[in-house]
């Protein structure tokens, strides 16, 4: 593609980076911009600046927060006897928009996969024991997918739990093998957390 | 789609403005520059800023510029006894990025359109006429999508130019190169059999 401006191809290169985004997209998107009023371009880019700035992480959850607790933590209506332990923040909001679930959460970073290299120390595993420890949670629903990571880290983290005396549940298999969690659709992900099963190896 | 957090959505929020960018989309681009350095964000919003700040439109020919006259218009190697008109940069682009142009542009910067009610008035006509009325271009070639309001502007366009003796032509149409002459429109089909050209090899 040629421009005949730096300007333009700086801002179609940087649109190009994100995943998903070619040239002609990019491109697309910039002139888009270009259209608009210059305040909708000063919005936009003022509102990612001030999520890189201002996000962090949960200190209990590891969940993405504006504050030092994120929203699910610090909400006093949620269940705080069940934790839900998922790989990252897409699957929360899976879960979340099923409106099926009260309790909290754990977000583990990962899941453990030998051939990226994700070891159970690259993990927030650590963590989740030490808020086990505190005596308050009942069940721990495991809500990872169900492929082999997933099924492994299950099986790892069960192994973990087992002297805790902790409940350990998994999703019902509502949801299909080989399948990624957050492409799953509403209904079956609802139900599948409703008729979680005792996990028992 | 259910956030715990403000920060990302609005940073969502921002990016599902984007044409052709949902949701979905939109949350994924969101995690992608969160798994990142913060100097990602700083550098592909300070690119947008400064786009959006820097570009005019070039003086002479209406293109894209970051300077009062586009590089195109300023490159001294470039014929300038032949103005190409065109509806947008993006088929400036298209045409810049064959490599079989040499000559200058002219951008309309739309075609004529009773449904959307654009109108002559509306697009860079005056200034091309001034342009043509200095005696340096002696042709003027219509690149001009073949649809309904394409045509109409373009013989718009030729009536309006008769006067000055200028040669005004248009960029051929028929089959595309690699196309299947059985998947063709019965249209173009017709026309490039109509308008066929003697074979010299």
């Amino acid at each position: 593609m040629t421009f005949s401006s730096k300007l333009i191809e700086k801002a179609v290169e940087s649109f190009a980076t994100l995943p998903g985004i070619g040239r002609k997209t990019a491109l697309r998107l910039v002139l888009h911009l270009l259209k608009q009023d210059k305040s909708v371009t000063e919005q936009f880019t003022a509102a990612l600046v001030a999520m890189r700035e201002g996000l962090r992480e949960c200190r209990i959850c590891h969940n993405l927060s504006d504050e030092e607790v994120c929203q699910i933590c610090a909400d006093a209506r949620r269940d705080r006897s069940i934790v839900c332990v998922v790989e990252s923040v897409r699957d929360l909001m899976a879960i979340e928009d099923t409106g099926q679930y009260r309790g909290l959460y754990h977000l583990l970073g990962g899941i453990i996969s030998p051939i990226e290299g994700i070891g159970p120390a690259d993990l927030n595993i650590d963590s989740l024991m030490l808020r086990l420890q505190e005596g308050t949670v009942r069940e721990v629903v495991m809500a990872i997918s169900p492929t082999i990571e997933g099924e492994t880290t299950v099986y790892y983290l069960s192994k973990k739990l087992q002297p805790l005396g902790v409940q350990v549940s998994v999703i019902a298999r509502g949801v299909s093998f080989g399948g990624d969690l957050e492409y799953a659709d509403e209904l079956t992900l609802g139900r599948s957390i409703a008729a979680r099963l005792p996990y028992n190896r």
